[in-house]
């Protein structure tokens, strides 16, 4: 099972560093991860997306709290939690396939953000599911470059 | 001037922790740092946004090219660059103030993704300087948490 970690750390240089090494040395793969402002200025807080079956959370949680900037961890219950990942897209379009493109987007809810002559950008804030199924849906026209965030996520309620 | 820098990596163990740790030890003040998967699953792109005026950029992308795992490099000018980032923030909501929190979020093109009877989740994909303005707008209602994913860009055309 997918185990999404909310770690709130201490704001300081250095703390990403030590945290990715603990991962690294340990051997843990971690599917994204994620370190940006929190409602504080003086913490961070990193959202990091693991394979439990792989690595035993427990375990995962007891190193993370060994280290010293590490302030509060939570392990969210995917049933109660509203995770989301923001994507950019630039693919390939001409004036015979732009339309269809934009159709495709809209049904994805996703967003155009700029367009030129033989490309289109697009835009998807979204469950990391649904990016896969526009990515696939896109393929086929010719996929030039992709930027994702990794996931963001949140208890419900 | 801020600087965005676009780096593909392998994706490897490790990697993350030599980027990293390369700014901690150098003393370079990260605006953000994202990690995410790009087209090509054996490489992952970080967009690492970093202060210019403070630490001359030519010498932040000469000590990232002797990186071993470090593929390419680009520093994305700023006018031709579509720039985004996701937030989750959670702000209190009761009955009364409910309907003017749904309304800012709809001015900023923002997404209720989550309700309950005492809070209000929103979703916005944005410039960082719109999300800022967002947050400064929910900040009297009280923001219980913030979850942002730190700017992914996508040059132009």
């Amino acid at each position: 099972m997918k185990h999404t970690l909310s770690v709130l750390v201490e704001n300081k240089p250095g703390v990403l560093t030590r945290v990715a090494g603990l991962f690294a040395r340990r051997g843990f793969n971690i599917d994204s991860l994620v370190v940006g402002q929190s409602e504080d200025p003086k913490l961070s807080r990193m959202t990091i997306t693991i394979d439990g079956a792989e690595h035993p959370i427990d375990q995962v949680t007891k190193q993370l709290h060994k280290l010293i900037n590490v302030v509060k961890i939570r392990d969210l219950d995917p049933d109660h939690t509203v995770a989301r990942e923001l994507a950019l897209i630039k693919v390939n379009a001409s004036s015979g396939t732009r339309s269809e493109i934009v159709q495709i987007a809209e049904i994805f809810q996703a967003r155009v953000v700029d367009v030129d002559k033989r490309t289109l950008t697009i835009e998807m804030a979204s469950s990391p599911g649904k990016l896969l199924a526009l990515q696939e849906m896109l393929q086929p026209f010719g996929v030039i470059e992709i930027e994702r965030t990794g996931t963001v996520a949140i208890a419900r309620g």
